[in-house]
Order: C-alpha cells, then sequence, then structure tokens
C-alpha cells in the first residue's frame, strides 16, 4: 500500500512536468509569451513533389511564419521546423523580456516518429547581448554581442537537450540571442525545431537581494 | 514481477488520463464541440513594447479570437488565455447543449513555467439559466439566472481546479453560464486561460430512468 | 531503492512514447510531413444550432481543410474528426512517399471525454496501390488496388487501435491508401479522427541488405 501511493506520486510528478511544455522550465523565447525571430539565414524551401515538404506544407498556417516555428511547441509532430540552407546558419531572437540567462533547451523530433533525422543541428553556440531599441541599428549591435554557451546536439540523447550558460557569462543581462550552427547531422538543409531560453528577470534578483 | 506489471498499470492509466484533456471528464464548454463565448467584460489589450504581448500576439491567429481561447486547450502555454481589463470581470458562455451541469473546472497556467501568475482570477462565482432563443433578449435572460457555484481559485494547487455544483443548483438544466470574478491575484488586468463545463445531458438521464 | 529506480524508469519511458506522439511509431500518412487527403466520399455539414457543429466549427481554422483533420493529431479534443455522410463512405490519401506498408492505426476520441461515439468507423478495409502520378487517372489507378487490411473498430478498446497489414500484401510498395468503411457504430453519419500508415521505406530495405 505504502508502495501504491509512492509509485502514484512518481506517476503524477512526471505527468505534471510532462504537461508543463515537457521540462517544467520558464522558456523566454515562447512566441505566446512575445518573444520573436528578428533575423536568420536563408530559409530553405522544398518542392512538395518531393519526399520532404516541410515549408510548403506549414506555410499554409496563415499568420504564423515558419520562423516563429521555433518558438512554439512541436507535440511529437515531425515537420514542425523551421528549414535553412546548407549545413551551417543562424537565428537571432528578440526575448520577450531581459533577462539573466541560464541555460538553453534545442529540441529536434523524436527518433521513434522521425523520418530522418540528419537535419538536425550538430556544433552549436549561442550569443547574447542587450539590444538598444531607440539607439543602433543592427550591426553596431553585433558588437556588443558575447558567447553565452557551446555545445554538440547529439541524436542518441533525448530529444530535448539542454545546455547551461558559460560561467564566463553567468549574471549578464541580455534581451536578444544569436543561435549559429556550424555543421548540421549529414542533410543538405537544417531544421531547427524548437529553441527554449531559461534564465531569470533582473527585477526578481533585486527583490531577493 | 507482480509489482512491475502493478506500476505498469498506474502508469498505463495516467497516461490515459493526462492524454484524455487531462482529467478525462466531458467538456460542454469545448469550442471544438460547439460553445461559444457570447459576451464578456472589456477585454485588455497591452502593447507589443512592453513586457506582456498576449492579445497582440494572440489575435495573429486568424479565424479564432481572443474570447475562445477560454473555450479551448493550453497544452501548457503561457499567454493561451482571454486578458480582459481591471481585477473584475464576467465570460458568458453559451454550451454545447443544455445539460444539468455538475462540476466546473477553471484552469491557468503552471507555475513552473508562468512567467507572472498574478493575473489569475481569485473570488468566482458562475450562475446559470437555460436561454431560450427565439424568444427573450438578453437583459429578460439574467432574471433568470441562478447560483451555481462559487469558489476561490488557489494558486499553490493544482493548476486545473475543479468545483461542484452547489445542492440547491442540483438537476437543473442549462445551456448558457455566466463566469464572474470579483478580485484577482494582483494585477490590474485578468487572464483566463480555460474554463471547463462537466456535468450530463438530461436525454441520458431520460434513457437511465 | 532498487524499486524507485525501476519505477522511475517505466514512467519516463511510457512519457517518452506517449510524447512521440502516443505510439512512439512513424506515421507516413502525417499532413505535416507531407501526406494529403487526394479524394473522399460526400462531406456531412452539420448546422451550428443543433447540438452537433464540427464542420462549420472547424472550417473556421483557415487554411486547413476538414479533410486534412485525418491526417493531424487529434491531442483529446472531440471534434478534431472528419464527419462524412452516412455510415458507409471512403478516404484516399497520398502518403508522404512510397513505403512498404507494415500496419495502421485509427483513432476515434477517447471514451472519456467524449459526447457520443456512435459515429465511430466499425467494418473497415484499407487497400493500396502505388499511384504513377504522371501516367494513368484515377479509374485506370482502382485496377491496381489491393487489399491491404481489414478489421473492425471496436469502442471497448484504447481509442488508437493499430492493426498489422495482411501477409498476403506485406513487402509490397504504395504510395496511396484507400480507407473504406462499411459501417459504423449507429449514427446517421460518421467521423473519422485520425488514420496513421506505418510501415518503412524501401530504400532503408536496400541499404540493409
Ligand atoms: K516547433
Ligand atoms: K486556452
Ligand atoms: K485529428
Amino acid at each position: 500500500d505504502e508502495f501504491r501511493i509512492y509509485a502514484r506520486e512518481i506517476v503524477e510528478k512526471e505527468i505534471e512536468k510532462h504537461a508543463a511544455d515537457g521540462l517544467g522550465r520558464v522558456d523566454y523565447a515562447l512566441a505566446s509569451g512575445g518573444a520573436r525571430v528578428v533575423k536568420h539565414s536563408e530559409p530553405f524551401i522544398m518542392k512538395s513533389s518531393s519526399g520532404d515538404v516541410f515549408s510548403l506544407l506549414t506555410n499554409r498556417n496563415a499568420g504564423s511564419s515558419d520562423a516563429d516555428k521555433i518558438l512554439t511547441p512541436s507535440f511529437g509532430e515531425p515537420g514542425q521546423c523551421f528549414p535553412l540552407k546548407g549545413d551551417s546558419g543562424f537565428v537571432q531572437i528578440l526575448l520577450r523580456t531581459a533577462i539573466i540567462p541560464e541555460a538553453f533547451t534545442l529540441e529536434h523530433v523524436a527518433k521513434s516518429v522521425a523520418y530522418d533525422r540528419s537535419s538536425a543541428p550538430k556544433n552549436c553556440r549561442i550569443f547574447g547581448w542587450l539590444h538598444d531599441k531607440k539607439g543602433a541599428d543592427l550591426e553596431a549591435d553585433r558588437e556588443k554581442m558575447f558567447l553565452l554557451t557551446e555545445f554538440i546536439y547529439d541524436l542518441d540523447k533525448s530529444n530535448a537537450q539542454t545546455f547551461d550558460v558559460l560561467e564566463s557569462a553567468s549574471s549578464r543581462v541580455v534581451n536578444t540571442i544569436r543561435f549559429d550552427f556550424t555543421s548540421n547531422h549529414g542533410k543538405p538543409h537544417t531544421c531547427i525545431y524548437r529553441l527554449r531560453v531559461h534564465g531569470r528577470e533582473p527585477s526578481s534578483l533585486v527583490m531577493q537581494s
């Protein structure tokens, strides 16, 4: 009986985490929270006659561009991603608000339901900075950019992989991040399913101290 | 081995419930089932430059107004709600069909993924009546209104909280309900994520007797 | 402690399967993967004044027709289906790519959240063939059609029911399937929530040998 209670507790806790966006962690790069993609490398447009029709299909969902797919849940569906040309590229995201970033989660489609996962990014780097909305243009902004983390997305691990911010960047405030991939897992194009940005708002820090 | 079978049974049952809209209970206020919001207090429109951009963002989903968000699943996403001005207000819902209501579920975004939950309703009352589609206008209708339940939404409990119908209202038939909140948890505006209406159809009662 | 580890393992594995489209199996009939409905029997259009408003409601989601609902996840929501006139009919689906089919999954809404499940298909047959896109018209195509499987959808079993391909059809390549139902569970119209097609791509077979 003690055992029954214990087993039920584990199950309920794990399902609660699953229901809370899979990780149970706040995401400041969520489209429904106000984040948006502000810049990206050249998108990949597939022909509907080929076996791969990501872009054309997803474009039918009026009102949400392909780029925004990076900032929305995938719910285990292959194709709910943003395809970019080539095996290297980038996406720049204006976050919901300025935060002190703590970790990032890169998600690809799960192995068990995927047609092919060789379009997943491999070598990745994430940069951040505090974008001044009134002042400087984008090029001036790039000078303020600093490295937040660097990682390899591993196809053999869980499909949502979380990476902590480098110690060198801890406690720095950013409202914009740039996700750079310099290689993928083999395909001529690269698909990004979802990128999440975890952290805390500076004001909550003030309140704690 | 007996233990393995038992553990697996609990897990499968709980996941089945989770997959069945989280509660495994029929909802007569579901938009995909035919319910709709027919009236509400003044909506809150946020500016996209602020940290909170619910309304503007969600308006991009053509074809489903913000009000209908109350009648659709949230899938653990912050922002999938209907924001109303102030800390008090109301929403009036025409149900899928006339029912004998048994309980109501008010849902807000889960704590673990929320930016801020002070926009949740607090003191709530739900009224109901049988709206005559051909006859009386809305004001005449209000005279028929009776109290179905009264509750406080508690931020420390599960994010989907279910409240039974008062005994005084048991076995009365309604096709319209009015959700009234007279306070919230601190924000200048109030967000409603989802309201579900549980019960049984009068005809099924007839068949049982 | 061993027991704790074991219980957690089961839970994580089952939730992983649930998160991977419920079955953890590739679906070549998924709209987001490029499949589409190319032909079907007469659809059923309901009036919004009745208790059942499937078609009118779902038509509001611009860009995705009712027929495509068969090729998208239902996420436990009643009404996320394609309603067809009568108790018999068919749907013809062009798959994402040519495959050797292995099994099919027919899904209806879960009992616990359904208003009424008598619109579910009952006696079903699935046919397949390799459609030549350039050449023959649809009528010529029908001559190439062969039976892949035959089954009864049982309302008392799990809401997603999987049926293997007949031995007589194993290892045959198809890119088009036809789902035929000759009876339903009692309603004057029939609702199809989702049909999945599992199998393997011929090229992967070549690579294995
Ligand atoms: K996505
Ligand atoms: K909602
Ligand atoms: K569906």
